[in-house]
């Protein structure tokens, strides 16, 4: 069916089943996206309940007006923007932003889909628990989004992403039906695995208004350290022998070239340099340790058997000095936006192949021009963050016409190699034409079956992961 | 489509695209399951690699001929047997059993679908890794099966279940079309996650022919203990003391009822009795944890802080002991079937409603007639086996009329408090109207919709989880 555009007699009839309150918001905000490829359009709507959600569906469906849900917009593929075709209605979840009840005991909370995840860490953090979910966007990302792509962040080594942290969901299906799967069970094998579908969907099967979520034990004693390896190689075995000596308290395994550093100099980021030389490899982790464990003393553990996959180190003293470590870690991607990279690319690949990807890409990068690059990222996942910059005096508009052959350069490699083109991202808009080119075509078969039957109007993000 | 029987014809047809040895199992044990409920039927079909299975789904799928995948058979929910309606081809993954590839440094293996679970065990414990699934029939029980219902188990409140293990998969698809999902990758967030659709989906949506599993470190240090508990609502309370104390280093804490050591006693099954006096409610749990740490102490710790949570305890003193102790636990299936239920539940509640279902499970049954009830399981998954048996002097025989009225007084209750009919077990034929009892509508709709998408002719397992 033809999808149409919200148009004012739509808007009309909308006010007429929702109440003012959900036309207020600005629509400035919600037509932009953070990297600034799109300028989206659509006409915002604020409903205040899943009832309202579903009323507000229900009339798109009837109309096959597309529905784009907005979360906190932070998203990097521009899922939250449509920016062609028919005008969409704009579904943000802000003013769901309930939390609606902490089950301590349990270790269970039930969120509104517009909770905001660092409330959502605190709320955790005041019950003595910890919501494990943790990336630069804290402040402003929403459980719902952040479920819709299945978010990863700097936790994912130990406690897994976004999917792993959810135990059920509320979902509004396409034609408005709620679908009411708020489970608190640890357990339950009656049928197909609809959470699991929903969650990386971004959209296009549903719209997610709720979530039960998975809360850990709060790791009572941490401890940090900066490694400096000889080489990539070092790192991924280091990673292995910190997976003897360490076992699953590993919260965080990030590497991070010298080119990041460099970056924050070049920005006039500052930062408490930890080593006398900016080393060209290092690896900064993490431990968490349960009541009386002595976790300083287990990295330095690692730190005597690791031999020759470490030449310089430093364990954190102090809570402070652990925070100034971090601090680096999470300014680098402020770092990048500063200089401007031509492209960036959230990949990974099999971790035991991750020292032949870094060794192999700069060479086929170099037949396309002269580049900086910044490779860093979550090596505890296989997942680097591997952003391609122009040379000094140079800009990314001098790079704009090389930035499709940059990507498919990356990406070819990544593919070769058994990886994957959005390792934590998704695909949003910017990779639609990546994941048909790349995916297995019994997968993208079954993506679209799957659509088909549960969104049979594609009204649900259309233009999303799947061409529209 | 109408669904047609294997017949002789059809049978010759098949024979003349699959080797002569994928003729040749005996097929008297594909036709049982271990509950002995139905007597299956069938042609036995032991393909030998993926493209045997692609040939054999195909010509299934062109004459309309049912398929019913058979791993390990010791599913006890009926979905391995057909036992009416068109007669079935019976695709046995019995010769598909090779391990395929151990990658020990990024902690993968990958395996045919019919893989023992034991054997997978094995290699990764010969790799110096652990794959933490086990079960009561991990010696016979096969990866495809396991994973087909996302089998459950006794690590899962650490390791989760079989879903948690299992980082890509291979499938064919209704039409015999390949799907090569065989990921090693920790993150891809390109497209719908179909590897979880297919984990759990019983063979109704796809036959599941390999697997790319993720393995753990092997803990260093392990203990065992054995708690006495003065009720279910301490052991809730122990659990939730024990993650402050012992984080996530607990990989099992099973709950055990006097009942379950009453039946061994009287099915003349031996064990080391751990108490001068059998406890009415008891504990068992299983620490594990890095080089260097102290298990043991941990454990102690624990007792220490208990207070009145806990009257009496063991914390086993060499692996011998701890043997003893898992050796009970494991032994109480046994002990039920020698004493032969009435009726046996494998049920989940959020883990606080444990202590109210126990307490009012009881007296609503009584209400249809005097029961035993051995009550057991996985309290730190919320998961029991809630088991109904005769009085001493009276058989199941007698009480053969109330079945479905003991099944239904458990599964309302559970219902009611927000609970799984099938924590752990899956649908399989057993429970296909208490899933179309229970479940949520709009879920119902969905679970009919993505099979007529991806298997519109019903030959996959037809009968299993929804209605043919």
């Amino acid at each position: 069916m033809e999808l149409r555009s919200a148009t004012s007699e739509f808007v009309d009839q909308l006010k007429a089943v929702l109440p003012a309150a959900a036309f207020a918001a600005d629509p400035a905000g919600f037509l932009q996206e953070p990297r600034g490829r799109w300028a989206g359009q659509g006409v915002v709507v604020s409903p205040d309940s899943v009832e309202e959600v579903s009323a507000l569906v229900a009339a798109c469906h009837g109309a096959c007006v597309p529905v784009v849900p907005y979360s906190g917009g932070t998203g990097l593929v521009g899922g939250q923007v449509s920016a062609g075709g028919a005008v969409p209605v704009v579904l943000s979840l802000g003013r769901l932003g309930r939390i609606r009840r902490v089950y301590a005991d349990e270790n269970v909370m039930e969120v509104d889909a517009g909770a905001i995840l660092a409330d959502v860490q605190q709320r955790a953090a005041d019950a003595g628990r910890l919501f494990p979910l943790s990336l630069a966007s804290e402040g402003s990302a929403r459980i719902g989004g952040l479920l819709a792509t299945n978010a990863g962040g700097l936790n994912v080594i130990r406690y897994g992403n976004a999917r792993a942290q959810c135990l059920g969901l509320e979902v509004v299906l396409a034609d408005g039906t709620i679908w009411n799967g708020m489970s608190r069970l640890r357990k339950d094998n009656t049928g197909y695995d609809l959470r699991d579908l929903m969650i990386g969907s971004e959209g296009t099967l549903g719209v997610i208004t709720g979530a039960s979520l998975r809360l850990m034990p709060r790791p009572a004693e941490e401890a940090t350290a900066m490694f400096v390896v000889p080489s990539p190689a070092a790192a991924v075995h280091l990673l292995g022998l910190a997976g003897d000596v360490l076992g699953e308290t590993i919260s965080g395994f990030e590497l991070i070239h010298r080119q990041g550093f460099d970056f924050l100099d070049e920005a006039k980021l500052s930062y408490h340099a930890p080593f006398a030389q900016t080393p060209e490899w290092s690896v900064l982790m993490k431990v968490g340790m349960g009541q009386g464990q002595a976790p300083e003393a287990a990295l330095t553990t690692l730190f005597e058997a690791a031999g020759d996959l470490v030449s310089d180190g430093i364990i954190a003293q102090s809570q402070a000095q652990a925070d100034e470590l971090w601090a680096i870690r999470e300014m680098i991607p402020e770092g990048n936006r500063r200089i401007g990279s031509v492209s960036s690319h959230d990949i990974s690949v099999p971790i035991s192949a991750v020292p032949d990807f870094i060794d192999r890409a700069p060479g086929l990068l170099a037949q396309i021009d002269d580049f900086r690059i910044n490779c860093f990222g979550h090596l505890g996942d296989g997942n680097l963050h591997y952003n391609v910059f122009p040379q000094p005096g140079r800009s990314r508009a001098d790079h704009e016409h090389q930035r499709d052959a940059v990507k498919a350069c990356v990406h070819d490699l990544v593919h070769e190699m058994g990886g994957s083109v959005s390792a934590e991202h998704g695909v949003g808009r910017l990779k639609v034409a990546d994941l048909e080119k790349y995916a297995d075509a019994a997968k993208l078969a079954m993506m679209r079956a799957i659509k088909q039957a549960l969104d049979p109007r594609g009204i649900l993000n259309p233009g999303a992961v799947l061409r529209g």
